[in-house]
Protein backbone atom coordinates (compact mmCIF):
# COMPACT_ATOMS: atom_id res chain seq x y z
CA UNK A 1 0.00 0.00 0.00
CA UNK A 2 1.19 3.26 -0.84
CA UNK A 3 1.98 5.64 1.96
CA UNK A 4 0.20 8.64 0.85
CA UNK A 5 -4.06 8.82 0.40
CA UNK A 6 -4.97 7.97 -2.30
CA UNK A 7 -5.45 11.02 -4.77
CA UNK A 8 -1.92 11.99 -3.70
CA UNK A 9 -0.89 8.47 -4.90
CA UNK A 10 -2.59 8.74 -8.17
CA UNK A 11 -0.87 11.81 -8.98
CA UNK A 12 2.77 10.74 -7.92
CA UNK A 13 1.86 7.69 -10.47
CA UNK A 14 1.23 10.32 -13.13
CA UNK A 15 3.54 12.58 -12.76
CA UNK A 16 6.36 9.07 -12.58
CA UNK A 17 4.90 8.48 -16.13
CA UNK A 18 7.08 11.16 -17.10
CA UNK A 19 10.44 10.80 -18.25
CA UNK A 20 13.11 11.80 -15.76
CA UNK A 21 10.63 11.83 -12.34
CA UNK A 22 11.47 10.20 -9.98
CA UNK A 23 9.53 8.89 -6.64
CA UNK A 24 10.44 11.60 -4.66
CA UNK A 25 10.10 14.46 -6.88
CA UNK A 26 6.69 13.13 -8.41
CA UNK A 27 5.98 13.13 -4.49
CA UNK A 28 7.20 17.29 -4.44
CA UNK A 29 4.88 18.02 -7.92
CA UNK A 30 2.08 16.04 -6.05
CA UNK A 31 2.16 18.38 -2.93
CA UNK A 32 3.13 21.41 -5.55
CA UNK A 33 -0.46 20.70 -6.99
CA UNK A 34 -1.96 20.68 -3.49
CA UNK A 35 -0.50 24.00 -2.51
CA UNK A 36 -2.23 25.27 -6.03
CA UNK A 37 -5.04 27.28 -5.84
CA UNK A 38 -8.46 25.49 -8.21
CA UNK A 39 -8.02 27.77 -10.97
CA UNK A 40 -4.28 26.90 -11.19
CA UNK A 41 -4.77 23.36 -11.11
CA UNK A 42 -7.31 24.14 -13.54
CA UNK A 43 -5.45 26.32 -15.89
CA UNK A 44 -2.47 23.46 -15.72
CA UNK A 45 -5.25 21.01 -16.95
CA UNK A 46 -6.14 23.11 -19.88
CA UNK A 47 -2.69 23.33 -20.84
CA UNK A 48 -1.77 19.55 -20.63
CA UNK A 49 -5.47 18.99 -22.65
CA UNK A 50 -4.30 21.64 -25.09
CA UNK A 51 -0.71 20.05 -26.14
CA UNK A 52 -2.83 17.21 -26.31
CA UNK A 53 -5.88 18.58 -28.67
CA UNK A 54 -3.82 21.70 -30.47
CA UNK A 55 -0.62 20.21 -31.45
CA UNK A 56 -0.02 18.89 -34.60
CA UNK A 57 3.03 18.26 -37.36
CA UNK A 58 3.62 20.57 -39.76
CA UNK A 59 2.60 19.32 -42.96
CA UNK A 60 5.84 20.21 -44.92
CA UNK A 61 8.60 19.28 -42.19
CA UNK A 62 6.92 17.37 -39.59
CA UNK A 63 8.28 19.72 -36.93
CA UNK A 64 5.15 19.98 -34.28
CA UNK A 65 3.00 22.69 -34.84
CA UNK A 66 -0.34 24.59 -34.00
CA UNK A 67 -1.04 25.66 -37.41
CA UNK A 68 -0.91 23.41 -40.66
CA UNK A 69 2.66 24.85 -41.79
CA UNK A 70 4.21 25.26 -39.04
CA UNK A 71 6.31 29.20 -38.30
CA UNK A 72 9.76 28.16 -39.79
CA UNK A 73 8.12 26.57 -42.92
CA UNK A 74 5.86 29.52 -43.73
CA UNK A 75 8.75 32.15 -43.23
CA UNK A 76 9.84 33.84 -46.07
CA UNK A 77 13.02 34.74 -44.74
CA UNK A 78 14.22 31.44 -43.84
CA UNK A 79 16.52 29.90 -46.74
CA UNK A 80 14.60 27.19 -49.19
CA UNK A 81 17.96 26.28 -50.15
CA UNK A 82 18.98 24.14 -47.17
CA UNK A 83 17.04 21.67 -45.40
CA UNK A 84 18.66 20.16 -41.71
CA UNK A 85 17.19 16.92 -40.71
CA UNK A 86 16.72 15.97 -37.39
CA UNK A 87 15.05 13.11 -35.17
CA UNK A 88 12.90 15.36 -32.94
CA UNK A 89 11.94 18.20 -32.50
CA UNK A 90 13.74 19.20 -29.45
CA UNK A 91 16.62 19.00 -31.43
CA UNK A 92 15.14 21.09 -33.84
CA UNK A 93 15.11 23.81 -31.11
CA UNK A 94 18.34 23.12 -29.55
CA UNK A 95 19.56 24.23 -33.04
CA UNK A 96 17.55 27.34 -33.11
CA UNK A 97 18.94 28.36 -29.85
CA UNK A 98 22.28 28.08 -31.69
CA UNK A 99 21.08 30.56 -34.01
CA UNK A 100 23.64 30.00 -36.44
CA UNK A 101 21.14 28.27 -39.23
CA UNK A 102 18.43 30.36 -41.76
CA UNK A 103 17.41 27.30 -43.16
CA UNK A 104 14.40 25.02 -43.38
CA UNK A 105 14.32 21.43 -41.29
CA UNK A 106 12.84 18.37 -41.97
CA UNK A 107 12.11 16.34 -38.83
CA UNK A 108 12.02 12.38 -39.37
CA UNK A 109 10.23 11.40 -36.11
CA UNK A 110 13.51 9.25 -34.30
CA UNK A 111 16.41 7.35 -35.93
CA UNK A 112 16.42 4.10 -37.70
CA UNK A 113 16.84 1.09 -35.13
CA UNK A 114 16.00 -2.02 -36.55
CA UNK A 115 16.01 -3.58 -33.05
CA UNK A 116 13.41 -1.34 -32.01
CA UNK A 117 11.35 -1.81 -35.10
CA UNK A 118 12.15 1.63 -35.80
CA UNK A 119 12.75 0.86 -39.76
CA UNK A 120 13.05 3.55 -42.40
CA UNK A 121 9.20 3.68 -43.62
CA UNK A 122 8.64 4.42 -40.03
CA UNK A 123 10.54 7.86 -40.43
CA UNK A 124 9.57 11.09 -42.58
CA UNK A 125 11.82 9.82 -45.21
CA UNK A 126 10.30 9.44 -47.96
CA UNK A 127 8.65 12.86 -47.81
CA UNK A 128 11.94 14.39 -47.06
CA UNK A 129 12.60 13.11 -50.54
CA UNK A 130 9.24 14.79 -52.18
CA UNK A 131 10.83 18.25 -50.66
CA UNK A 132 14.01 17.06 -52.97
CA UNK A 133 12.01 16.38 -56.19
CA UNK A 134 11.81 20.14 -57.70
CA UNK A 135 15.43 21.22 -57.43
CA UNK A 136 14.90 24.02 -55.07
CA UNK A 137 17.01 22.38 -52.69
CA UNK A 138 20.53 22.27 -53.08
CA UNK A 139 22.19 21.15 -49.66
CA UNK A 140 21.06 18.57 -46.75
CA UNK A 141 22.08 19.10 -43.51
CA UNK A 142 22.35 16.28 -41.69
CA UNK A 143 21.96 16.28 -37.99
CA UNK A 144 21.21 13.44 -36.17
CA UNK A 145 22.45 12.17 -32.91
CA UNK A 146 26.16 10.90 -32.21
CA UNK A 147 25.22 7.22 -31.53
CA UNK A 148 24.58 4.53 -33.51
CA UNK A 149 21.19 5.07 -34.45
CA UNK A 150 21.69 8.59 -35.74
CA UNK A 151 24.55 7.56 -37.58
CA UNK A 152 23.31 4.56 -39.49
CA UNK A 153 20.05 7.10 -39.94
CA UNK A 154 22.75 9.39 -41.52
CA UNK A 155 24.66 7.35 -44.04
CA UNK A 156 20.92 5.75 -44.89
CA UNK A 157 20.00 9.24 -45.86
CA UNK A 158 23.25 10.39 -47.17
CA UNK A 159 23.43 7.30 -49.81
CA UNK A 160 19.58 7.60 -50.52
CA UNK A 161 20.17 11.67 -51.51
CA UNK A 162 23.13 11.64 -53.02
CA UNK A 163 22.36 9.98 -56.14
CA UNK A 164 19.45 13.30 -56.33
CA UNK A 165 22.11 15.46 -57.20
CA UNK A 166 21.92 17.05 -53.94
CA UNK A 167 24.91 18.26 -51.50
CA UNK A 168 24.48 16.44 -48.37
CA UNK A 169 26.73 17.77 -45.30
CA UNK A 170 26.80 16.71 -41.88
CA UNK A 171 27.80 18.56 -38.43
CA UNK A 172 31.03 18.75 -37.42
CA UNK A 173 32.23 16.83 -34.77
CA UNK A 174 32.41 18.93 -32.34
CA UNK A 175 29.03 17.61 -30.75
CA UNK A 176 30.38 15.12 -27.64
CA UNK A 177 30.22 11.65 -29.75
CA UNK A 178 27.55 9.39 -26.98
CA UNK A 179 25.66 12.45 -26.33
CA UNK A 180 22.09 13.56 -26.89
CA UNK A 181 22.01 16.22 -29.25
CA UNK A 182 19.28 17.88 -27.53
CA UNK A 183 21.34 18.52 -24.36
CA UNK A 184 24.06 20.17 -26.50
CA UNK A 185 24.70 23.22 -25.59
CA UNK A 186 24.49 26.94 -28.40
CA UNK A 187 27.87 27.40 -28.77
CA UNK A 188 28.91 23.83 -29.37
CA UNK A 189 25.90 23.47 -31.58
CA UNK A 190 26.78 26.43 -33.64
CA UNK A 191 30.85 25.29 -34.27
CA UNK A 192 28.82 22.09 -35.34
CA UNK A 193 27.36 23.49 -37.46
CA UNK A 194 29.79 26.05 -39.01
CA UNK A 195 32.42 23.30 -39.57
CA UNK A 196 30.01 20.60 -40.86
CA UNK A 197 31.24 18.66 -43.64
CA UNK A 198 30.39 16.68 -47.06
CA UNK A 199 29.50 13.51 -46.80
CA UNK B 1 9.35 35.38 -27.37
CA UNK B 2 9.78 31.22 -26.35
CA UNK B 3 11.41 29.18 -28.95
CA UNK B 4 8.56 26.47 -28.22
CA UNK B 5 4.79 27.17 -30.13
CA UNK B 6 2.35 28.48 -27.87
CA UNK B 7 0.59 25.70 -26.41
CA UNK B 8 4.25 23.73 -24.91
CA UNK B 9 5.69 26.95 -24.01
CA UNK B 10 2.27 27.36 -21.83
CA UNK B 11 2.64 23.92 -20.31
CA UNK B 12 6.58 24.74 -19.56
CA UNK B 13 5.52 27.31 -17.64
CA UNK B 14 2.54 25.62 -15.59
CA UNK B 15 5.06 22.76 -14.62
CA UNK B 16 7.88 25.49 -13.75
CA UNK B 17 4.90 26.59 -11.31
CA UNK B 18 6.12 23.39 -9.32
CA UNK B 19 8.47 22.91 -6.25
CA UNK B 20 11.97 21.77 -7.87
CA UNK B 21 11.37 22.13 -11.39
CA UNK B 22 14.05 23.98 -13.37
CA UNK B 23 13.72 25.15 -16.92
CA UNK B 24 14.98 21.71 -18.45
CA UNK B 25 12.80 19.21 -16.74
CA UNK B 26 9.61 21.42 -17.38
CA UNK B 27 10.02 21.04 -21.12
CA UNK B 28 11.58 17.71 -20.96
CA UNK B 29 7.97 16.95 -18.48
CA UNK B 30 5.87 19.11 -21.49
CA UNK B 31 7.60 16.87 -24.01
CA UNK B 32 6.44 13.87 -21.88
CA UNK B 33 2.66 14.87 -22.09
CA UNK B 34 3.35 15.65 -25.86
CA UNK B 35 3.93 11.68 -26.19
CA UNK B 36 1.54 10.77 -23.96
CA UNK B 37 -1.82 9.29 -25.17
CA UNK B 38 -5.12 11.66 -25.03
CA UNK B 39 -6.34 8.90 -22.39
CA UNK B 40 -3.71 9.28 -20.39
CA UNK B 41 -3.29 13.08 -20.64
CA UNK B 42 -7.19 12.55 -19.87
CA UNK B 43 -6.27 10.61 -16.56
CA UNK B 44 -3.54 13.22 -15.49
CA UNK B 45 -5.88 15.91 -15.52
CA UNK B 46 -8.50 13.99 -13.13
CA UNK B 47 -5.54 13.31 -11.14
CA UNK B 48 -5.02 16.90 -10.72
CA UNK B 49 -8.71 17.87 -10.26
CA UNK B 50 -8.89 15.12 -7.64
CA UNK B 51 -6.09 16.33 -5.72
CA UNK B 52 -7.47 19.81 -5.36
CA UNK B 53 -11.59 18.25 -4.87
CA UNK B 54 -11.20 15.31 -2.60
CA UNK B 55 -8.15 16.50 -0.72
CA UNK B 56 -9.31 18.03 2.87
CA UNK B 57 -7.94 18.15 6.37
CA UNK B 58 -8.80 15.07 8.75
CA UNK B 59 -11.03 17.17 11.50
CA UNK B 60 -8.34 15.47 14.00
CA UNK B 61 -5.38 15.91 13.38
CA UNK B 62 -5.52 18.04 10.30
CA UNK B 63 -2.81 15.93 8.04
CA UNK B 64 -4.54 15.52 4.67
CA UNK B 65 -6.97 12.98 4.44
CA UNK B 66 -9.64 11.96 1.61
CA UNK B 67 -12.19 11.53 4.57
CA UNK B 68 -13.63 13.33 7.62
CA UNK B 69 -11.12 11.60 9.93
CA UNK B 70 -8.12 10.03 8.29
CA UNK B 71 -6.36 6.71 8.11
CA UNK B 72 -4.39 7.13 11.36
CA UNK B 73 -6.77 8.94 13.59
CA UNK B 74 -9.44 6.56 12.88
CA UNK B 75 -6.97 3.41 13.70
CA UNK B 76 -8.48 1.37 16.77
CA UNK B 77 -4.43 -0.22 16.84
CA UNK B 78 -2.55 3.10 17.17
CA UNK B 79 -1.74 3.97 20.38
CA UNK B 80 -4.23 7.02 21.40
CA UNK B 81 -1.85 7.93 24.74
CA UNK B 82 0.65 9.67 22.64
CA UNK B 83 0.70 12.73 19.84
CA UNK B 84 3.87 13.40 17.80
CA UNK B 85 3.25 17.14 16.48
CA UNK B 86 5.07 17.72 13.10
CA UNK B 87 4.76 20.77 10.90
CA UNK B 88 3.41 18.81 7.78
CA UNK B 89 2.14 16.08 5.90
CA UNK B 90 5.50 15.33 4.34
CA UNK B 91 7.07 15.47 7.78
CA UNK B 92 4.54 12.92 8.81
CA UNK B 93 4.66 10.74 5.70
CA UNK B 94 8.82 10.17 6.90
CA UNK B 95 8.40 9.26 10.29
CA UNK B 96 5.42 6.68 9.21
CA UNK B 97 8.03 5.59 6.80
CA UNK B 98 10.68 4.53 9.61
CA UNK B 99 7.95 2.34 11.21
CA UNK B 100 9.12 3.02 14.60
CA UNK B 101 6.06 4.62 15.84
CA UNK B 102 2.34 3.90 16.31
CA UNK B 103 0.70 6.63 18.31
CA UNK B 104 -1.20 9.35 16.83
CA UNK B 105 -0.31 12.79 15.06
CA UNK B 106 -0.84 16.37 15.20
CA UNK B 107 -0.20 17.99 12.03
CA UNK B 108 0.13 22.13 12.86
CA UNK B 109 0.27 23.47 8.97
CA UNK B 110 3.72 25.06 9.52
CA UNK B 111 5.94 26.65 12.03
CA UNK B 112 5.64 29.64 13.67
CA UNK B 113 7.77 31.97 11.89
CA UNK B 114 6.15 36.24 12.59
CA UNK B 115 8.60 37.70 9.75
CA UNK B 116 6.69 35.53 7.48
CA UNK B 117 3.61 36.36 9.06
CA UNK B 118 2.91 32.63 10.64
CA UNK B 119 2.23 33.43 14.45
CA UNK B 120 0.76 30.71 16.79
CA UNK B 121 -2.84 31.41 15.96
CA UNK B 122 -2.31 30.40 11.84
CA UNK B 123 -1.09 26.87 13.28
CA UNK B 124 -3.54 24.06 14.63
CA UNK B 125 -2.08 24.50 17.76
CA UNK B 126 -5.32 25.78 19.86
CA UNK B 127 -6.71 22.57 17.98
CA UNK B 128 -3.90 20.40 19.94
CA UNK B 129 -4.68 21.99 23.26
CA UNK B 130 -8.62 20.81 22.97
CA UNK B 131 -6.98 17.54 22.15
CA UNK B 132 -5.05 16.87 25.31
CA UNK B 133 -8.11 18.40 27.31
CA UNK B 134 -9.78 14.75 28.25
CA UNK B 135 -6.45 13.60 29.93
CA UNK B 136 -6.08 10.26 27.61
CA UNK B 137 -2.86 11.65 26.12
CA UNK B 138 0.14 11.25 28.46
CA UNK B 139 2.87 12.11 25.99
CA UNK B 140 3.20 14.57 23.65
CA UNK B 141 6.52 14.17 21.24
CA UNK B 142 7.41 17.63 19.15
CA UNK B 143 9.03 16.55 15.88
CA UNK B 144 9.66 19.84 14.58
CA UNK B 145 12.36 20.71 12.08
CA UNK B 146 16.11 21.08 13.66
CA UNK B 147 15.85 25.34 12.13
CA UNK B 148 14.54 28.48 13.82
CA UNK B 149 11.38 28.30 13.22
CA UNK B 150 11.05 24.56 14.46
CA UNK B 151 12.79 25.55 17.22
CA UNK B 152 10.43 28.35 17.84
CA UNK B 153 7.39 26.29 17.84
CA UNK B 154 8.93 23.35 19.75
CA UNK B 155 10.11 25.76 22.68
CA UNK B 156 6.51 27.68 22.62
CA UNK B 157 4.56 24.48 22.54
CA UNK B 158 6.37 22.98 25.21
CA UNK B 159 5.60 25.83 27.30
CA UNK B 160 2.42 25.68 26.64
CA UNK B 161 1.92 21.94 26.97
CA UNK B 162 3.75 21.05 30.28
CA UNK B 163 1.53 23.08 32.19
CA UNK B 164 -1.39 20.71 31.19
CA UNK B 165 0.60 17.71 32.77
CA UNK B 166 1.44 16.61 29.37
CA UNK B 167 4.71 14.82 29.28
CA UNK B 168 6.31 16.59 26.62
CA UNK B 169 9.09 15.24 24.60
CA UNK B 170 11.37 15.81 21.29
CA UNK B 171 13.25 13.81 18.57
CA UNK B 172 17.15 13.46 19.58
CA UNK B 173 19.57 15.14 17.63
CA UNK B 174 22.20 13.65 16.69
CA UNK B 175 24.63 12.45 13.45
CA UNK B 176 22.24 10.76 10.61
CA UNK B 177 22.55 7.20 10.45
CA UNK B 178 24.51 6.26 7.58
CA UNK B 179 26.09 9.26 7.17
CA UNK B 180 29.92 10.59 7.31
CA UNK B 181 31.49 12.08 10.74
CA UNK B 182 33.57 14.09 8.88
CA UNK B 183 30.70 16.16 6.89
CA UNK B 184 29.20 16.34 10.03
CA UNK B 185 28.37 20.25 10.82
CA UNK B 186 30.03 21.23 14.12
CA UNK B 187 26.03 22.38 15.48
CA UNK B 188 24.77 18.95 14.65
CA UNK B 189 28.06 17.00 16.53
CA UNK B 190 27.76 19.40 19.31
CA UNK B 191 24.29 18.15 20.09
CA UNK B 192 25.41 14.66 19.57
CA UNK B 193 28.21 14.92 21.69
CA UNK B 194 25.70 16.47 24.06
CA UNK B 195 23.25 14.16 23.87
CA UNK B 196 25.29 10.73 24.16
CA UNK B 197 24.05 7.83 25.84
CA UNK B 198 25.67 4.97 27.37
CA UNK B 199 26.86 1.83 25.60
Amino acid sequence: MSEYILPIARLIECFRRLPGVGAKSAARMAFGVLDMSEAEAEEFCRAIMSVKRDVRLCSVCFDISDTDVCAICSNPNRDPHTICVVEDTRTLSALERAEEYNGLYHVLGGAISPMNGITPDKLHIKELVTRLSDGTVTEVIIATSPNIEGETTAVYLSKLIRPLGVKVTRLAYGVPVGADLEFADSETLARALEGRREF
